[in-house]
């Protein structure tokens, strides 16, 4: 029944030989991995122009040279993950850059705050996406939450069934938004070009402002950098690429980037010459629409892939936080489950923890995640600069053939990143403050779990200094309850084991010990009784005793104390609650308490 | 952390000897066993002054007749239960009287709806109780439900102590109850006699009364009848008693009856006469002790000694509760958990159950029981009619000295609850259709229980004509997953265990398997190791179908097959995440799906 659900949900297990037939190319690759970067689109223009507007409406022509300025970094970041591309093609991007050139703590703050960033990105993305279908059905707005809920479960479900069928199903809105913000951006230049909008709308480029400063600037510049959030994802998943794996990757980064670049320059471009400002209750990207199209099919075509886009940046995270937790578990880092591959080849370890982590904190935020948004952001740059200033180290400790100008790259990268994670902790530290707590917690847990399983390698390492005693022999420790076919069976097994087998009753009172120990020399005269009294009517504390003893002396003598435990399976479940099964109590208090080893004999109801 | 809490909130445990010092004397069950009956004095005048009063003021001079219908039935009652108590000394009352007289199913019936009826008595007493100290404390009222479990939860707790101790509790208020009632009863006589109040306040007795049937009569003598709930709880914990037992439970008794009927007459003599209305607000003790002494700290020690009675008749359902079960579970109607003493010597389960029971009743009803008052009477003149029946039955075969006049009194009070029970379906069927529902269901979950013990009990009988085969060796097989300490120690303790040991690798791919050989063959040349490719990447199939194997191949030549397991015991629980715990998967599988021998090696880590 369970199996049955979970193929429907999931698809048949694949053949771990399977494994290359579900490799992305370029053009899945691009629709899967860079639908978060492409979404920024959607909020990068309108976050400049929200703090410019807070100066003056003249203070928009701004929005021109800072988007300049956010085009030329994200050519510097596109330019240096090429860079980390080439130089780590097994993925891992900043965390596994920054860990090699700067040290384990350099590498786990990366990781740490790209882990929490994909959760991040999932919630806020799916958050944003669901605002958008209950504004267009205002019905469902009381259910936010559980349709946020639901979505993030869609998509977990489409992970779980595999990288590809996830992809072809994603591709389509993904293209289909690249595909509408291209006829508005041509539709509006070509307006513009034909002189059907008002050149009167807008202040000339150069008009002087009251009241601006470099602050403000500054974090207006800050903000438009959250369109460049989802750029590191490639560098995280290039073994999910067809081979050649780094070259395929680099290209689908560089499409990407150039994508990324016409869309967002074309979309800051417009809402300039428009003249617009940012609306409370009206998106930019809706205003240009508007103003292009008027409320026609083609508005509602571009409104309806730009919600349809959100919602599926979320899977960006889903693709980058297994694989990333996957390189963190191979170093030891995170639980060793998030190596494990599921039945559709996918790390679903990581894949469920994501969804659930997700699924909380739109529970906590009740789907209110838009104050996250500069902690998301900040989540990000923190490993862009680590990773910049990483191959900085690397190029000065390798330099390879033309390594200056590889160097200057990353160089210009670092301190335009440095720059703006100090603007993002000037300007919004009441927002972002949590990463300061945050990152050192993580690192701490991810040291803790490094230091667990190295020191349970020690333990379990084989010194050839010190070979292990081979015993002696065995003694067998039978609790018995009655005179049953049970019983019966125990005994006979444990004799074929052990030299020494001991049969112990625990008894409430004389009577019964002694009507017992009769009973008992008449049916097994050849197996050794030790009847025990429980004063307080406790198996465990008379049995617990007794082991003691017999572990004592069997340990002069090199013996091994092994106890023989029957555990009854019943037919149907709830005949559980009918036997006492202190058998399993049994079981798990010597285990864990008493180091002692359990044999359990199952002993199958017929009826 | 969790003992030490329990030692605080039951005591410390006792010794099974320790038994005979917690039995009751007669005054301490007087308190223990007869609050649920005294209590009803509280409300059961009010019951049928609420039917007469449905047809006109005067036909309340009715309830004196009605009264002394009751006092008659409590007569047969009482003389009915004591010819029970002699001649079935263990307890168990209206269950074993019935299942002895009158076959298995209705002994069912009886302790069916008498165990559904403890729970019933719990959840109505406790919210009346409550109700009475929200009326007092208005601001508590939003808190009635939470007040109500508080109390069910400390009554819980106080049971779990054990009888005695909550005995000396319980003794005070119940006996404050009595004085209170004796002082108030008394003192309205007095006041009579001397003239202190009118003769015109009543309808003299045989006035005639317009609109009255036969029906209306009935149904206030049914509804009186409530006044006699908790008359049978002596008799079912009788073992409770210090001994001479029966005869100490008779006197206690008789006493309680006594009492009972002197309050319950004394009570409806002055509402009679003092020509008292049943009122939605204030009840009728309360109006009879506010004519008689008005409102001063006499009335309130009234008031507040009915509030605590009613809270403390929850107690009789703890006493008589974990008893029947136990009677029921030693007749293996009921899990055999409910046999079991806890450290105090109570029936902890029982005592347990019927808390979480009637919390779930008080949270389904938010608290408002008074609906299931009549489901109550009910669930409580089933076993009294199949008692006294089955008491008939009993007398018209054993035929002993004076069974005549033991007939006579059981035949009376046959007829008399048979008809009130009858009474009580015609008038209020819409109450009480639950329990031609419910009772069904518990008694065939009962037969159900039965038929598993029993079936079970057959399977683990020994036949001699078919004794079981003794193996004639042993296969085991170790599941390693590298070269450790662990899987050494596993090696070495299975080799003096059996002549056959298998090692087992699971791979995943070619190389890994090639690789693992050739170290396999360095360090343990002795030992055979298979080496299975899992292709879907799961460890338990490869495994099962290699056990299936040698399982079929074991069977031929009479061999055990055990598998060996080692098992990870962290030293702190938080890295129980860090370890997959393979081996617990796999040993569940293999005990529940596959019925193979599994033994668990526990491998505790040092740090």
């Amino acid at each position: 029944m369970r199996a049955s659900i979970k193929r429907i949900l999931i698809g048949r297990p694949l053949k771990s030989t399977e494994l290359g037939e579900q490799k992305l190319n370029i053009l899945k690759a691009l629709a899967i991995l860079s639908s978060d970067a492409l979404s920024s689109v959607a909020y990068g223009t309108e976050q400049i122009l929200i703090v410019l507007a807070s100066i003056s409406v003249i203070a928009a022509w701004y929005s021109v040279p800072i988007a300049i300025g956010v085009l030329f970094l994200l050519a510097a970041l596109i330019i240096s993950y090429r860079q980390i591309i080439f130089s780590y093609p097994q993925g891992g991007g900043a965390y596994l850059v920054s860990k090699e050139n700067l040290g384990e703590k350099a590498g786990l703050i990366a990781g740490g705050s790209l882990l929490v960033d994909y959760i991040l990105t999932v919630a806020v993305s799916v958050s944003a996406g669901t605002d958008a279908i209950t504004s267009a059905f205002p019905v469902l707005h009381a259910h936010t939450v559980s349709i946020a809920c639901f979505l993030v479960v869609v998509i977990t479900i489409l992970n779980l069934r595999g990288l590809t069928e996830s992809a072809t199903i994603l591709a389509y809105p993904v293209y289909l938004f690249v595909f509408a913000l291209f006829i508005l951006i041509v539709t509006g230049l070509y307006k513009i070009a034909t002189g059907h909008v008002s050149q009167g709308l807008h202040a000339p480029l150069g008009t002087p402002v009251q009241g601006i400063t470099l602050f403000i600037l500054l974090r207006a510049f800050a903000s438009g950098c959250s369109a460049l959030t989802g750029v590191e994802a490639i560098s995280n998943a290039i073994p999910n690429f067809k081979e050649p794996a780094p070259k395929n990757a680099a290209k689908t980064l560089i499409l990407m980037g150039s994508l990324l670049a016409l869309m967002f320059s074309g979309i800051t471009f417009l809402a300039y010459y428009y003249g617009i400002a940012p609306k409370h209750d009206e998106t930019v990207v809706s205003q240009i629409a508007r103003e292009t199209f008027g409320r026609n099919m083609v508005y509602f075509f571009i409104q309806g892939t730009t919600a349809l886009i959100l919602v599926l940046a979320a899977n960006t995270g889903f693709s980058a936080f297994p694989l990333l937790a996957y390189n963190l578990a191979k170093d030891k880092y995170m639980p060793r489950m998030f190596t494990i591959r599921g039945d559709r080849l996918g790390y679903s370890n990581g894949i469920v923890s994501l969804g659930i982590a997700s699924i909380f904190l739109i529970i906590i935020f009740q789907g209110q995640t838009e104050q996250l948004i500069p902690l998301y952001a900040v989540g990000v740059f923190i490993p862009f600069t680590l990773s910049q200033t990483g191959m900085i180290i690397k190029w000065v400790r390798e330099k390879p053939a033309g390594w200056t100008a590889r160097l200057s790259a990353n160089l210009i990268g670092a301190v335009i990143t440095l720059t703006v994670l100090i603007i993002f902790f000037l300007t919004k530290f009441t927002h972002v403050w949590f990463a300061v707590v945050f990152l050192p917690i993580i690192v701490t847990i991810f040291l803790k779990i490094h230091r667990h399983y190295r020191d349970v390698g020690e333990q379990l390492r084989i010194h050839s200094e010190q070979p292990a005693i081979e015993p002696e022999g065995n003694v067998i420790i039978v609790p018995v309850a009655g005179i049953t076919k049970v019983v019966e069976h125990s005994l006979n097994y444990a004799k074929t084991l052990a030299d020494q087998v001991y049969a112990v009753y625990i008894s409430f009172d004389r009577e019964d010990e002694k009507r017992f120990e009769e009973k008992w020399r008449q049916a097994y005269p050849d197996v050794r009784l030790v009847t025990l009294q429980s004063r307080y009517r406790s198996i465990l504390q008379p049995l617990a005793k007794f082991i003691d003893t017999v572990q004592h002396k069997a340990k002069e003598r090199n013996y091994e104390v092994t106890v023989l435990i029957p555990q009854f399976i019943p037919k149907k479940s709830w005949h559980n609650i009918l036997h006492n099964q202190s058998g399993l109590l049994i079981r798990s208090y010597l285990i864990y308490r008493k180091n002692v080893i359990v044999t359990t004999l199952p002993y199958r109801f017929k009826k």
